[in-house]
């Protein structure tokens, strides 16, 4: 039958045919699907946020209720944390009272902190019991826990003291103590820990789980690998999405509106910064209207301005997020960058001087756009990756310092210069 | 005593504090520890590839060629492929035979497939036998697999039949038939599929491992989880430098020279293209001699050419990796990006007029302007999003389009369009 045959698919797939229904076959889903079906397909869902509200809406609000109690209570959370407050709070009313406080305690953390992203379900023994009684809870536990390849060890008062992989308690003798065959020096993250953080611990133990713990070191949760690739994969692409100067690039839009209204906040506040730009060229139109050969440097300088300024940038937002930037002292780093923009321009500058002299005749033109272009990349190296370091200092996301948004600073510190140099030393050109 | 202290540590910190050993100290490490101690280090290891030359020429070639066989396949093949040809074979020859054996195999698979990233240390066993049985096979075979906590069910062939999860082999009576609790639909990959799709069918099915097969579905290996958190994170890494225009983001480099290196092809690169544009711009030099207050626009043209191709750039490539796009129509893409061109280029065009007629009072230069930044956006977007489209149509990897790369095109196309606009209206402006 189709329900026998539907079941038998990956939870993925379910929700992946389950997306891929018309609105009006979709009720019939909820009428061939227990609740507890229906809460393996949504830990497996992929939609917009706006969509939950309309697929929840089609069913029975205690249908609902019973599917995210049946939910692990990190994927619950994150389902209520899509609805507004108002709805979100009339199905935590009509669910099981446990599920619901377990819910609500998880949707009380901070966005982005390893709170928001843990869940509840995990296995926790004491130490002094054997091997063979560890496993007796953990059969008993695996139905409802997120992981099993796990078990915490927990003292009295429900500090994290150890932790033991089933792989080594399968090992392991039946009448050995806990206590003697469990890890001690657990690693653990703090609930407030920024999620990034979480996922470089994952990636550098190779850890399935890590266990949360509060501020007096009691075991609250875990985080399980699978939530650290969303993790790692929205941080990426968080970061590439600002670099690039549009919001959200996480799915594809369908209509141009949806896709215009993502770039046009960007698009205007750059219009006017380059309007900025604009009337700074203008106050140089005295120096314009006698050499007009100026002009045609002006998009070289400033690219190469935008172009060294992006490239530090990116240097210094992923340096700081892979945490490498964190060990060094800030003036290192300014002089280190100092030094790179001192040889990239020395090379570039040297070059542009030769290029513009053969084509010009004209050896102080030349030197001009080349001292201007040594100089830019000197002071944009210096800006690109001095702005998000800052801004990191300050503790706001580094990320925010966009490419576009260095690229116009960067605009303008070089025709400042470029004109500066030019109106100096007009005389001099031939 | 420090060795019975270092060898409880966590192999991820063990091998923190031998990379920051100095080089006298670190011999010392290699008596106290085993071969096999040290495997668990080296599997663990974060080290520049250079490095591992180094690093090995401290140890004797035999106790080299016993770590390596101790370590798992894979990982040992990363620390192979680093070295030179010669030197990896010397090491294989004096490397316990079945061991060599498994990681020339691996060896032999090309960068960026399933096959570059598997390992051979997998559990399999056959169909019909008990889960009591199967359980047993486990527990033997537990200290040399990568991961226990899926065992793979294969034919007398080796043809993949089935996958069980430790957890349902724990949760299944002892007499059942494996045939009855497996899970037949598995999801593999093949040997040669792209790592990136490997990374996101572990992401969508929240697997700790996926097994590999050959072209005729044998079992050949498996790629455990946390090789793909290295995966993602190398690929985001990839597109994130590539759009910043710098080579190889992945450590922040000690010395200015090594940084230079990395920035320096492009910034030469876009140099070049840059004259290009400089020399497109001087065959306007009259135009400009005339009025130059067009010079003025010119930043504020091209600057929004390559924020607009940036952002349209971004958006493909993005939806290429996540695979958003492949389901689309060429076209489709095409009118939805002519479409948010068409919308952003309106905005931004009205919004441009309307300020510089306010500015300079002439209505001409205003329209002038702003219709040229309304063709710049329509035009900049389609480049922006079509050339990573069809360099990923011609199997090249989109992200190559870098983020300089669109800019510089888009600097060019937007300077003729201005132009040459100035040039026919030439006589209409005040
Ligand atoms: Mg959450
Ligand atoms: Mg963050
Ligand atoms: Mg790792
Ligand atoms: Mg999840
Ligand atoms: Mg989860
Ligand atoms: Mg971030
Ligand atoms: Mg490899
Ligand atoms: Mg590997
Ligand atoms: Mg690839
Ligand atoms: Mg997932
Ligand atoms: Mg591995
Ligand atoms: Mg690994
Ligand atoms: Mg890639």
């Amino acid at each position: 039958s189709f329900r026998k045959e539907f079941v038998e698919l990956h939870p993925y797939d379910q929700a992946q045919f389950y997306t891929g229904l018309e609105a009006d076959i979709r009720p019939k889903v909820y009428l061939y699907l227990s609740p507890e079906e229906m809460a393996g397909l949504f830990e497996n869902i992929e939609i917009e946020e706006e969509e939950y509200e309309n697929l929840l809406a089609e069913m029975a609000p205690a249908y609902v209720a019973e599917m995210l109690s049946h939910m692990y209570a990190d994927d619950a959370a994150d389902v209520l944390n899509e609805l507004d407050k108002e709805q979100a709070v009339s199905y935590l009313t009509i669910m099981d009272d446990e599920a619901a406080k377990e819910i609500k305690v998880l949707l009380s953390y901070e966005e982005y902190t390893a709170g928001s992203i843990m869940t509840t379900e995990y296995i926790a023994i004491s130490a002094n019991q054997t091997v063979r009684s560890a496993m007796y809870i953990l059969k008993k536990e695996a139905p409802q826990a997120e992981t099993i390849y796990y078990v915490y060890v927990v003292g009295d008062d429900r500090k994290l003291v150890g932790v033991i992989s089933l792989r080594n308690l399968i090992i392991a003798d039946d009448e050995t103590m806990i206590s003697e065959v469990m890890f001690d020096r657990v690693v653990a993250v703090s609930v407030s820990e920024d999620q990034e953080e979480v996922a470089r611990k994952m990636r550098d133990y190779n850890f399935l789980a890590v266990p949360v713990v509060d501020f007096q070191e009691h075991l609250i949760g875990i985080i399980t690998v699978d939530d650290i690739l969303d993790v790692i994969d929205e941080e990426a692409s968080d970061d590439y999405s600002k670099l690039a100067g549009v919001s959200d690039l996480d799915r594809v839009d369908k209509n141009p509106f949806a896709a215009a209204k993502k770039r046009l906040p960007w698009l205007v506040i750059l219009l006017f910064l380059g309007m900025m730009t604009a009337s700074l060229i203008g106050r140089f139109e005295e120096t314009l209207s006698q050499k007009a050969i100026l002009a045609v440097f002006i998009p070289l300088i400033a690219g190469m301005a935008g172009n060294t300024g992006t490239q530090a940038l990116a240097v210094a937002v992923r340096g700081i997020a892979t945490g490498d930037l964190e060990e060094e002292s800030m003036w290192k780093l300014i002089i280190r960058e100092a030094g790179t923009g001192l040889i990239t321009g020395a090379t570039c500058g040297i070059l542009v001087t030769f290029i513009v002299f053969i084509w010009q005749h004209d050896l102080v033109l030349g030197l001009l756009v080349g001292v201007s272009i040594f100089a830019t990349l000197i002071v944009a190296t210096l800006a690109g990756s001095l702005v998000p370091l800052f801004m990191h200092k300050m503790k706001i996301d580094p990320a925010v310092a966009s490419g576009p948004f260095i690229t116009t600073i960067n605009d303008i510190i070089s025709i400042l210069i470029y004109f500066g140099m030019a109106t100096l030393f007009m005389s001099y050109l031939s």
